[in-house]
Parts: structure tokens; C-alpha cells; sequence
């Protein structure tokens, strides 16, 4: 707990003179003030992330947090549990859709093991920090205990972290765990009470006999498990998983670090309503990519007080989404550090 | 007409054996079909306009036409007419937004003047097709004559056969021209029929009374030229202006020469809705970029029967919003052509 709780008090508010300075510099730029709409906003936002008027984005990293359910075993995914471990191996070997997206976004993967169920073996691009071979199964009792969260938790923080060492300004996250939408489900009831008919939705992409079963088996882990609403550590812990613990120590550790964070769609936006629940002053460093075909989804971005920046019909995961929007947030700082002005230009102002 | 009548005669419908190639290999990559969303559809329909099942884009180009209308004498715009060519020259030096977000996209920016009201002198960087200094004043009479418009037309053929023999495979189209909103709005209430009012938005932004006054003036405008809906040409010839005449000539060299045009936003838009009316094979072959923050850019898209890609509110022009989108054009074909089958990573599918 005492990391978890240092972290959280790292995290200051934005830095509102590197805010104003990049907005006097934005009226200041040859364009019609306000025409770059949000990637306007968007910069500001990120001179305050940051605490740099001008900020640069070099260095980029997608962090995979990888985990295995055992709400599985009641046929709530179109695909089999081991398709994880599979995927895994396809993202170190370069294969997956997050892979073409990074080498595309010049971004680093790093792959978090935080609960696959099978061995995965060394791999220089993967982070080996398995709590435990799969979470239990929600249906019938808690995913883990509260000191599994806390070590899957950790997990994230010391991920995040030494990135932060190797000097990356800019982060992603993401994740795989087949059946991992059964417990974002779950937990965006619990701490969101938005109705479980609307959090649930067709995930990898099941028929419409297994959606109305998924639904029941979210009614039931809430049910069975009764988490306790006003701690986000015990709705977390409850209906899991590893990889969302992981999540949300990530996000916690990069906001503590005034590195910007790119949530991807609907599990990630879940672990995120946990780091907001643990540490509301999370909120600001929290940039939304685009809007998953999950339904559900704009729920939790409701809930988070985001507007995504894409809306693509995306529901894949593994960071795609969070990856393909870094190229708008470093469109929106170079326009703001790289844009002649007015003056420089000999460009006349509005008449 | 020669060169029109050739160029719209040589637009063929899209490749359908080359689509139905990238559908077929889209089910057979890492990820439950359709998970990419509108990235998938967006591959699929490159590999119709290249013809190419899984297509490659190395060179990017985007086209910026600029030209000066009569029709700023009657106080339209927040700026004043002298800006089209302050601007350009900034183009030329690489301080605009666009200049930013072509190096970071790795696209050529070429300039062609199609109407300027000033001198530019040469540049590398320019093509000088100067058809006047400016047009007509729109509120009392045409624009420009009909051979002028083809000449303009024929300065965007020009154009874009020059890139296609550099070897372009993806081509933005942008436009600089203060007060070239109002011609926009003009053509566009006189191809589709929305009332004006819809049609006629805020530009660089003008206040509510010089709001007022700009429908007055497209009113006027298409009262005084009484332009035939039927006869695109007309319209164009009638309702200016240089630039937006030389994007029609680009857009339909573009699609005669199979490669992808990214449109950008309001005045791209009219251009378009010109191309689609001489050739109406043309359509399959533009990209909307962007929802511009300019209202009356979503009835142009609807009557072109495109839905954008991007909606950040940008109402800058010069290209900045079709650049941007060259990115996800790019992830698209990308993820076609490089993501892993199910059988190369050794993956399962659906149970």
C-alpha cells in the first residue's frame, strides 16, 4: 500500500503558467485564432501535463498489460483463454496490429506478463511480473485477494517507471486477457452505476444468446461479490483483473511522473475509472484516443469527463487505438512549437 | 474542353478483384474480424482506387491552389485580400501549419498560384499559373469566363500529372484564398439546393453582422450570374474562383490516374461537389478528411455521400485537415499489408 499511496500524492495539478504561455503563443501563430480547433487544446493540455510551454515528444512507448480470466469458464469470449498467451508471442515477435501501429508511430512495446495463465519465457521486449496463472472466476468469488491487486498494481508502477528512466515523453497503454471486457463490464458498474445493460457489450464479438449470458454473469459476479463502491481497491480487487490492476498502476505512475498518458478504449477506460476513484487528481493527465464500437464505452468516458479524439468503429485493443492517436497529440505540439507567428512571417492580423 | 473531356473519360470504376483480395486477407489477420473498423473498409477501398490488393504509399504530396476573389470588396472576410499572398510566401518558407504538418506526414508541399492579386516571383516550391489577378466581384457579375475556369481547370491537371510521374501515391489537396468561403457557399447552394442560410459559416471568423451580410451576398451573387445547375462548368465559371477551379482539375487527374485524394474541408468540398457533377465517377475516389468547424461542410459531405474520418473541429484550410488524415490512410494499409495471419503466428481462432 505504500507505494500505491506515495504515487498518488506525486501527482500535482497541471501547470497553469506553461498552459497560459502556450495559449499566448497560439494567438500569436499565422492561422485565424482557434481554426486548429481541439489540436489547440490539446497542446495547451500538454503544456500543462508536462510543465514545458513548448513540449517535445521524442521518445513514445506503448505499454501491453497481459492477463488471463477466469470468468472464461463460462463462455463469455469468442475465443478460446490460450488466444492470450498466443497474442503475447505475436506481439513479441512483431505480428499483432499494435506492432505495425508502433513501428508506423516510431513508439516502443513493452509487454507486462501480469496473470497470463500459461509460462511465456524471457523476451527482451517483455516485463515478467505474473501475480498469478489467471484471476479466479467472478462468478463465484473475488478475482483476487487485495494484496494480488496491490503486487498487479505495482506491477504497472514499475513498468511506467522505468520507462521514465529511458527518458519516454509520451505513453500508451493497452492490453490483452480474452474475457477481459466481463470484468471492465463489472467494475464500470460498480464504481460508474450506470446500468449493466448499457456497460455490456459484444467484446471480441459473441451472438446475442452469449450477450445476454454475459450480462447475467456480470449481474452475478457484482452479486456474489458485493464490492464496496467507495473503495475503488476492493471493486478492483473483487472482479479483477491482473492486467487492469497493472493499468491502473501505470496510469497512477505516468501522471506522477507528468508524463502524458493515452488511454485505448474500453478496458483501459475501466482501470482508469479505478485510478480516478484512488487519486481524482489523475483526471488531467488523462487523454482519451478514440471511442471503442464497444458499447459501453462512451459510458466510461462520460464517467472519466473525456471526449476521444477518434471515433473509428475500433474495438481490437492491445493499444491500437491509444497508439494510432499519438500522431494527433505530436501534430498538435508541433504545431504550436513549430508555426511561424504573425511577426516572423510579416503576415498581417485581422483587419 | 479537350483536356477535361479526356481526363473525365479516363476515370475507371474501382478494382473489385483487388478489394475482394484485401477483404479476404483482412479475415485471416490477428484480430476478430472487423475489429479495426473503419480502418479495415479504408484499406479495402485504397486497394480499389490503386488496384493493388495490399497497396504501399511512399510519396505524399499535397497540392495547395491559391487565388484572390473579387468578392472581398464587399467585406466578407476577417481578413484582408493582401493575406493570400502574405500566406503563400509563408508556405514557401515553411512556417504555416501546413508546412508543419507536411514534414510531419513526410509530404512534398507544392503551391500552385492559380489567380494570386500579386506578383509572387518564382520558387522552387511554386507553380506559376497565374489565370488572373484575382476574379471578378461575384456580387455584380461572373467570376470568370468559362475559358478562364478551364484554364484554371487545366493548371490542376497540370499539376497533378506532374506528381503522378514523380511517382505520388497519395495526394492531399488544400487551398489558400481569403474570402473563398463565399464562392464555396455559392457553388455549393447552386449543385445541391441547400438553402443558404445552411450553407454560409463564420470562415476565418466574421461576427453575426458580417454573418448577415455574407448570405446577403451569396444571395446577390446567385441572383446577378443565374448559374445552370445543370452545367457544373457554369456554376464553377460563374461563382469562382481561380483556386477552387484548379482543385476541381486536380481532384479529377487525381482519380483518372488511380490515386487516392484526400480531401480537406469546406472549399476542397465545393470543388469536389464541381468534379463529381462534370464526372460523377469520380466519387469512389475521394477520402474525406475532416469535419471542418465551418457549418455547412456536412451538408457538402452528405451531398457527396462521404463521411469524413477525423472531427476536431479545424477550420484552418491550406490542407492542414487532409495531411493530418494521410496518417490513418496510412495505419490502414499498413495493417493490411504487415499484421501476421492466423496461421503465420500460430494463433486460434473464434472457438
Amino acid at each position: 500500500m505504500v507505494l500505491l499511496d506515495e504515487i498518488s500524492a506525486r501527482i500535482q495539478p497541471l501547470d497553469e503558467g506553461a498552459m497560459q504561455a502556450a495559449r499566448t503563443r497560439h494567438d500569436q501563430l499565422t492561422k485565424p485564432p482557434g481554426s486548429l480547433g481541439r489540436l489547440e487544446e490539446l497542446s495547451i493540455r500538454l503544456a500543462g501535463i508536462t510543465g514545458v510551454p513548448c513540449p517535445v515528444l521524442r521518445r513514445k512507448t506503448v505499454i501491453v498489460m497481459a492477463g488471463d480470466h477466469g470468468v472464461t469458464a463460462e463462455a463469455v469470449s469468442a475465443y478460446p483463454s490460450a488466444v492470450t498467451a498466443q497474442m503475447v508471442m505475436n506481439f513479441l515477435r512483431g505480428g499483432a496490429a499494435i506492432n505495425v501501429l508502433a513501428r508506423q508511430a516510431g513508439a516502443r512495446v513493452l509487454v507486462v506478463d501480469a496473470g497470463v495463465a500459461s509460462e511465456l519465457g524471457s523476451h527482451p521486449g517483455l516485463l515478467q511480473r505474473k501475480v498469478a496463472c489467471g484471476t479466479a472466476n467472478i462468478a463465484h468469488g473475488p478475482a483476487m485477494s487485495r494484496a494480488a491487486a496491490l503486487q498487479a498494481i505495482n506491477a504497472g508502477i514499475e513498468a511506467v517507471t522505468l520507462e521514465i528512466e529511458r527518458g519516454v515523453d509520451l505513453l500508451a497503454v493497452g492490453e490483452m486477457g480474452i474475457g477481459n471486457t466481463t470484468p471492465s463490464a463489472a467494475i464500470a458498474a460498480a464504481l460508474t452505476g450506470v446500468s449493466i445493460d448499457t456497460l455490456v457489450g459484444r467484446g471480441t464479438g459473441i451472438d446475442d444468446v452469449t450477450l445476454a449470458h454475459k450480462i447475467d454473469i456480470v449481474t452475478q459476479a457484482l452479486e456474489v461479490n458485493q464490492p464496496d463502491q467507495r473503495d475503488p481497491l476492493d471493486v478492483l480487487a473483487k472482479l479483477g483483473g491482473f492486467e487492469i490492476a497493472a493499468l491502473v498502476g501505470a496510469i497512477l505512475a505516468a501522471a506522477a511522473g507528468r508524463l502524458p498518458v493515452m488511454l485505448d478504449g474500453y478496458i483501459t477506460g475501466a482501470a482508469a475509472l479505478v485510478a480516478v476513484g484512488i487519486a481524482p487528481q489523475v483526471q488531467p493527465y488523462l487523454l482519451a484516443s478514440h471511442r471503442s464500437h464497444e458499447q459501453g464505452h462512451q459510458a466510461i468516458l462520460k464517467a472519466l469527463g473525456l471526449q476521444p479524439l477518434l471515433e473509428l468503429e475500433m474495438r481490437l485493443g492491445e493499444g491500437t487505438g491509444a497508439v494510432l492517436t499519438m500522431y494527433l497529440v505530436e501534430a498538435a505540439v508541433r504545431l504550436l512549437g513549430e508555426m511561424a507567428t504573425f511577426t516572423e512571417a510579416g503576415v498581417s492580423d485581422r483587419g
